[in-house]
């Protein structure tokens, strides 16, 4: 009964241009630290689950860069998708190919593109998790202690404690506005739900078969045909493992962990981390600041000067340089959008 | 008697920096329009000079970037300093090659990064100058009429008026503080020392040797022994040609000018003159506004993205961004100088 490491790499998100690119996602940035989130994802675990035991789930373009970034992975434990088609399929596919190795194996799912900032904290509520899930079966969640009132994730609601910081989920709730997201926070019982699981491939199988049949057929098809692939998975139904299994499944539990996660989703969530100096500027990168306060400069090669400015979020490459008000990181699409419209696809 | 034009490009200017470097400064700039600003100086005036007659005091360093930028002047026409001394030699140098081959030739002299909007009516101007210098002899000068009280140019006093257009010059100003130059505006009788002259090599040398003999000596040696350039120009004096001669000089004349003249000494200079869109953009190159307001943007090749911003001042190269609030073009040098020191000077 050995435990294996699923990390979902499969993003293509926009909120980082011009860091993030097509060919070059979130998951490979070296956001904080000095390695790349997915690398950072997999070292986190090192010690409960070696590089043998790691499967990562990508899209077929990235495949390449995940090698590089994970060498010691074998290569035949990257599955490249040539859609994406969220996460429920990228979980069932890992999951069944880990079944046919080891259909005892206990596995730990994580997202490539988070950071945790407590790693000896979460190393401890993982081995839980995956010790719970060996012994007891069931479905494991990580539920992050709020900070704040936080609109842009889900949320878990906890019930019943089973054991020693652990909980039985009550129900999930989806991205929920301002006021419902405040009244959540204050009662004290939710947490946010940061898509991180444990669970046997065994239990996840069997719930993949009951509640999602077709992906459970299109995924065995796979299996059985593996050339197949780009015919079958983009077949498989388009659904999260959240929506598609934890919400309906028996045995659902929540571990609160307090460690320090941030799904780092935009710019202002990264100048966050970002160490700063007395007048408050903050740079990764060459950068001099001449009269400047609360300026964030990230420079991926140019040198970036400021001279008598203030409040400013600034992103240089060799080929884009985006400056935006800290407050409107969440518009970068808008960008990337007028950049695709305008046929610049090469800086996309 | 022929005409010939001299145009002044030693400058090495740190104040558009990163769009200027040490090697590309800012004569070599294309700041407004299609050519760089050397190549416009020279068009400006071809109608009355061609480029045969054209001569061009540079830096040593610059000699090829001229020939590059003015293919049809004659190689021989390009004179490279060692070291810059200001006007007054290059001028002095200028003037006497030019003398060797036409005792009766006169000159128009020009520096190479000024802009100069009304071109018809700045023709007519030189021309008038150069007909008055062919027939009367004396040294003329250029007089911008003022636009607004600036504190970062020299001034002229006019006198009597000797002919239409042509007045006495009564004295020369250095930069003045903004009071005395508040005044001088008011009072309608100062106009702005532009830097551009016309008068006959005879006039001129004659001044030299008479003003200046310590330089007089110096260039005669330096057209007897051309090879010893690197050791006699460094030993000429360093001083301008306003200074040098036109300030203790007789007949000087002003041709009172309203031709849209500017000498884009700054950034904010060069912002004024940029066409703006509705919110008060202005782009150089590729820029995406989005709910931005009076940013100005100068490319070389990255695109440049805004969102949510206001009053920036911003150039991007590929090796060096610069951000800066509009009311600060004048501490550039700062951002230069930090380079100097950290050692950079591969960027500058």
């Amino acid at each position: 009964m050995a435990r294996w490491l699923i990390i979902l790499a499969g993003g293509r998100g926009e909120r980082f241009w011009p860091l993030s690119r097509m060919m070059h996602p979130k998951q490979f940035l070296t956001l904080m630290g000095n390695h790349s989130m997915i690398r950072s994802t997999r070292d986190r675990v090192r010690s409960l689950i070696g590089p043998d035991n790691t499967w990562v789930v990508t899209g077929q373009d990235y495949v390449e860069k995940v090698q590089t970034n994970l060498p010691d992975v074998p290569a035949s434990h990257i599955l490249g998708e040539p859609v994406g088609r969220n996460t429920a399929p990228s979980i069932a596919w890992a999951a069944r190919e880990i079944y046919a190795q080891d259909p005892d194996g206990v596995l730990l799912v994580l997202p490539s593109d988070h950071m945790i900032k407590y790693q000896k904290r979460f190393q401890k509520l993982a081995e839980m998790a995956l010790a719970a899930a060996e012994t007891q079966g069931g479905f494991y969640t990580f539920g992050i202690v709020p900070t704040h009132a936080e609109t842009g994730y889900g949320y878990i609601e906890q019930g019943q404690e089973v054991a020693h910081g652990i909980a039985r989920v009550k129900r999930f709730i989806e991205k929920p506005p301002a006021e419902a997201a405040q009244e959540m926070v204050q009662s004290g019982h939710f947490v946010w739900n940061s898509g991180m699981f444990a669970f046997t491939a065994r239990d996840f199988l069997g719930a993949v078969r009951i509640q999602l049949p077709v992906l459970a057929d299109g995924i065995e098809e796979l299996v059985a045909h593996p050339d197949g692939l780009d015919r079958i998975f983009p077949e498989l139904p388009q659904i999260s493992v959240d929506h598609g299994i934890m919400e309906q499944a028996q045995n659902v539990f929540v571990l609160p962990a307090d460690i320090g996660w941030d799904d780092v989703g935009t710019f202002a969530a990264l100048a966050r981390h970002l160490p700063r100096n007395d007048e408050q500027n903050a740079a990764r990168g060459h950068a001099i600041f001449v009269d400047s306060q609360n300026v964030t400069a990230i420079s991926e090669g140019p040198v970036v000067s400021f001279i008598g400015v203030k409040d400013l979020f600034v992103v240089a490459t060799k080929d884009a340089v985006l400056i935006l008000s800290p407050d409107r990181s969440q518009d970068v699409r808008q960008v990337v959008q007028a950049l695709k419209e305008g046929q610049h696809d090469h800086l996309l």
